[in-house]
């Protein structure tokens, strides 16, 4: 488990009963970033992806990487009022109230095949929201790839039941 | 000017009078990605760099697939409450108020040669404190790389008046 063993928990992050996964430690690691991103080229490469979306911010550091090696576009979904041009922007519902995620308007063309990532998937209402801009803009959602997935959290399955393939490259279960 | 050239303006964003450089037209094509990306290696290949540290939050898309191709790790700079372990923090002057980055405590060991990294450089104050974070963590500061530099803003002189060498792949002078 090269990639897993190299991910800190930090207790009681950012809040009381929270473990948080914290990826810096693999990050900072030569060979645990080159074989996180490794595995990911080596999925990806013969899927003919046209562009890469990554969501704000550790999203950037794992999809920067896998577009730069895969060939593709790099697209950031990001916070409101962060991009400077014309955007789409997407409302979701959080545990306690609301979030909005923006991705320019030119970001994506018609039909193009879009990877959309992240670090770590919990939830899933951030994916969900980026996968739905990608469709707006025309973009099919080829898969949605995770470094790390917290099952217990319920994001994987509600991705999928809405049809999104996920992808992850560890996963995190119980405490 | 393959990079220079792929890069957007937006007028009077995000405020009256000001010209916003915006990478992402550089960032999604993917030889203009390739091209910086490159430029930024054959640099550093032989300049025996142990870790970048990328700031938050572009300088991620930057500093992740330049760690990667040089086969170190990657340390995050962010802004306060973001990053999950024990942090070092630096509080700077901004134009108007304060503003505050961190690091991980342990994500640099004393005598480290790291190359800082972001996006753009306009005032310097930002990657200034971000030097100075490296710094007290005993860490040594190679060089300061960017995309794009606003030299009439001042951060290179800035930068290099403390003694930083500053790189930055093109330059948007005047308006």
């Amino acid at each position: 488990m090269p990639i897993k063993s190299r991910i800190r928990t930090i207790p009681h992050y950012p809040k009381q009963g929270i473990q948080f996964r914290d990826i810096t430690t693999l990050l900072k690691d030569p060979l645990g970033f080159r074989i996180a991103i490794d595995e990911l080229v080596n999925r990806y490469i013969g899927q003919k992806i046209d562009k890469i979306a990554a969501i704000e911010s550790r999203g950037f550091i794992i999809g920067a990487p896998l577009a730069y090696r895969l060939g593709v576009g790099l697209v950031p979904i990001r916070k409101p009022g962060k991009l400077p041009a014309e955007t789409v922007g997407h409302d979701y519902e959080l545990e306690y109230g609301r979030d909005r995620i923006e991705i320019h308007a030119d970001a994506i063309a018609k039909g193009e095949k879009v990877l959309l990532v992240d670090d770590l998937i919990a939830t899933g209402g951030t994916a969900e929201a980026a996968a739905s801009l990608i469709e707006k803009l025309g973009g099919e959602v080829v898969e949605c790839a995770f470094i790390v997935d917290l099952p217990d959290v319920g994001g994987r399955a509600r991705l999928e039941t809405k049809g999104y393939k996920v992808h992850a490259l560890c996963t995190f279960e119980g405490d």
